[in-house]
């Protein structure tokens, strides 16, 4: 008798998203080991929980057009609920919150935007950076501080982390290009894009050499691609490029862009992060 | 006998933007004829309105660092209300969120975030355009297509509005300078600048030349200044930035900075809109 396929294990991104429906709507997860970072779960990972459980109730039409995640507490290990709650919906436009629960805390809440793209004049006004291909550029080795940075491959073609104990004097420019990519192969969708769009070290970071205890307090991410293009894309790298503008006063801003190969932009975006010293 | 004082009218955005606190937190206002955009009221006083019933919350510690507001749907002329909600207060960041009703729909929301800033090691990356100071820059004639624009002074220094009916070709340049500052005078605050972080044309328009049929569907501000920075400012106009990366299957985006005439960078922002063919 033949051996039976062994059955394939979950992608580990796939793994940690996976939430249960219960009857009144609310999705319940749990967190995920392999996307834990310093105090909490990897906050794209917690991003992309937040849009997903938007993306699988059954009243969303359209595909999300913008997410702002607010990031409000630590979150522990093990299970959570996340409820979506549908704000308004237009005849093109829906508008959504849902908040991430342990117990009676509220640990993140965002607000998502989903539409009924149509076909329109377009522009691009941006253009992606002159950069070698993904497969010419070493991954760069992040030493294992944290877990979740083993989910990705990072491809640094400027700006690469460069932490010490001394700060650089004077501070290096904040400016990050870098090839992302799942460790383990995945298409692209929306639920990638948006954990991607957190997939970077803080400015202040890559500024002054040190490291500094920090957060994300609130993040928002705006999708620029529709299903078609990125089921078109299929598996590949993005190249991200991240820069900030103010830090100071225990705050700091950052923005970033993910481009597909081929010099489409995808996604557009910003963060604020909360420092310390 | 002597006459006395003449009473002192308020200024159109304290106008504006006044409201009652009734007994149970919620806050009520008016709409306002002076800010009226096509449909309804200027994006931007509606997102200094949410941020007002924050700030005016008595539970509210710290000043603002982010601010996404969405706008649901078409607000009337008329009563409306605002009610402020905290998510969750940590030992020196709160997170709020709030929303605007009429009756029972809920045309506007937004996430708020307040902190007690600290003294922190500070980097301001971003550098001010070279621009003339805005005394020295011709006031633009809007023409008086809708009220809300009245309240402010444009003075653009680059990528002025050129709209007829005829699109560029090819399209322009999307990037915007624009000295920006209260037609009746007003010291700054953090409702101002949420209000000025939307006193933008949509950069659709810009780079087609022609009037489209849009709408802000989400806006995000980052505040950089604090308090006593804002308080030395007093009364002086911002130089606005305005540029946009992709606009394409009815969406765009716009980034936006607000700079303070000594090169202060106080404010970093983006949203994105609906547009229609």
């Amino acid at each position: 008798m033949p051996d039976l396929p062994s059955p394939v294990a979950p992608h580990p991104f796939d793994d940690a998203l996976a939430l249960d429906r219960r009857a009144d709507g609310v999705f319940l997860g749990q967190t995920s080991e392999a996307w834990w970072n310093f105090i909490g779960p990897f906050g794209g990972l917690v991003a992309a929980l937040l849009l997903r459980a938007v993306l699988d109730d059954p009243r969303r039409r359209g595909t999300p057009v913008a997410l702002t995640a607010n990031f409000t507490g630590a979150i522990a290990r093990g299970a959570f609920e996340l409820e979506p709650v549908l704000v308004r919906g237009g005849r093109t436009t829906q508008h959504w919150t849902v908040g991430l629960r342990q117990g009676d805390a509220v640990l993140a809440t965002a607000t998502v935007v989903c539409a009924q793209r149509g076909h329109t004049w377009g522009l691009q006004p941006a253009t992606m950076p002159e950069v070698p291909p993904a497969a010419d550029v070493e991954p760069f080795d992040l030493g294992g501080g944290v877990r979740w940075t083993g989910n990705y491959r990072f491809r640094f073609v400027a700006g690469a982390p460069a932490f010490s104990l001394t700060p650089h004097d004077p501070p290096r420019n904040a400016r990050s290009l870098v090839w992302l990519e799942d460790m383990q192969p995945r298409p692209l969708d929306w639920l990638s894009l948006a954990a991607l769009s957190d997939a970077f070290f803080p400015r202040v970071m890559h500024a002054r050499g040190i490291p500094v205890r920090l957060g994300t307090v609130t993040m928002t991410t705006y999708f620029h691609a529709d299903d078609d293009a990125l089921a078109a894309l299929g598996t590949c790298p993005v190249l991200g490029v991240a820069d900030g503008d103010r830090f100071g006063s225990s705050f700091q801003d950052q923005r970033i862009q993910l481009w597909a190969p081929d010099g489409q932009l995808l996604v557009t975006g910003g963060q604020l992060l909360w420092y310390e010293a």
